[in-house]
């Protein structure tokens, strides 16, 4: 990857016109004009693993229900929209499943991501598509690069059918200990991962929130790793806050 | 108040050049150019009563302390910005005190607010005034005008000592039931009060954070009220979200 193209994408740009411009922002203004934008009544789906779901009640399909959002970041977001935008009538869904890899995603595409024609879509999905291959039997054979290639179809399917959908990808990451000790035999090839992540939304012109920068930053600067993730994975509602701020800061929706 | 100057201070438009601009913003973008900046070193210290207090641990006095920053909102956007902006160095404080009200700060104003020399700071304070009228044996006797005259009058001393600091009022809010028959005694006085720290905020040229909207608005859009604060004043982890989010909205620190 180019190196200026992955300084546009770094988290500080982030909230650049990605999407839409082809060549790097100027300068902070360059990239805050070019943060996504609400239209009235649009539709913003969240998309992911257990991360996402965090408990939804999945007998919920309407949009804006607390329970269906789940007890996570996606809920945070979505009434952050809800109360600071009242009169553009958003629709939010939470879509994420728990244990979910790219594969479970591209398998209820059609159904849960496609048919629901979102305006804004964000998906955090990688975790369990590195996790399944140590853990929980190890039956899953997914590899670094067909996680990227899967993310990458993924993209472009969703790309060919929606071609003017703002899409987010939210970094996979591992709440790690300052000196690096937590889960070290995931390293490097959860890093591998991340920047496949990074990649696809890059090639799919996607903005990309950059969540293991930020979780590796807060915990330098002195946030207990355990109190933001009790098992490394799953945040605390402390760190599904931060997650929701990060995401609503760098999409420019805050 | 005149009519445009409340618009200019409403929510939306109160991420702009309030305190420098002495006309309203003439467009979100122009909002948008004259929100808050973080200096390299800047200090930002959040002020107020137990909602702002979280339970933190007040031997500790240095800044970015999980512990010294409480278990709310106020840690929430310390820890926002700490990951966000390392390179900014920032100084968070919390030295917010259960069951304060105006007369509290006031009598620990030069040590906890002035001695720090804040180039941000966040004041929430205005429940109590009115509760501790009303209960706790219902011995202070504050009023309406003593509220909004005290609470002028500690943003004037506090102008004076630090001409340069951006203030941030944070409206005092009841977390209420949609049909508004949550603490019904408390109106319409709870109103009023809430009215003199908007007039207070646009006296001093300081932010005003609606947070009396933007949980109402949450009300409205399907967030079960006791589940955002189960007392109807103390936020749960999902409200005192809700609130970090629209602080670092409305700021532009997002």
């Amino acid at each position: 990857m180019n190196s200026s193209r992955r300084q546009f994408l770094t988290t500080s740009a982030l909230a650049s016109a990605a999407a839409v411009s082809t060549t790097p922002a100027r300068s902070e203004e360059t990239a805050k004009a070019g943060t996504l934008e609400l239209k009235q009544g649009a539709t913003i789906l969240l998309q992911g693993d257990s991360i996402t779901d965090a408990g939804r009640d999945k007998t919920i399909a309407e949009p804006n229900h607390t329970k269906a959002l789940g007890n996570g970041y996606a809920r945070m977001i979505a009434y952050h929209l809800l109360s600071k935008y009242p009169e553009k009538e958003l629709k939010l869904y939470n879509r994420g499943i728990s244990g979910n890899k790219v594969p479970d995603l591209d398998g209820r595409w059609e159904k849960d991501c496609l048919e629901l024609k979102p305006d804004i879509l964000s998906i955090m999905i990688g975790v369990n598509d590195y996790w399944h291959t140590v853990a929980f039997g190890s039956k899953y054979e997914g590899t670094v690069e067909s996680y990227g290639t899967g993310f990458k179809a993924l993209l472009d399917r969703t790309r060919e059918a929606l071609p003017d959908t703002r899409i987010v990808i939210c970094e996979p990451f591992v709440v790690r200990a300052a000196d690096g000790s937590t889960r070290p035999d995931w390293f490097p090839e959860f890093d591998q991962r991340r920047e496949k992540a990074r990649e696809a939304a890059q090639a799919s012109g996607a903005l990309y929130v950059e969540f293991q920068q930020m979780f590796d930053a807060a915990v330098a600067a002195g946030y207990p790793h355990k109190e933001l993730a009790g098992d490394d994975i799953h945040p605390s509602p402390h760190g599904h806050a931060l997650m929701a701020s990060r995401w609503l800061g760098d999409t420019g929706l805050a």
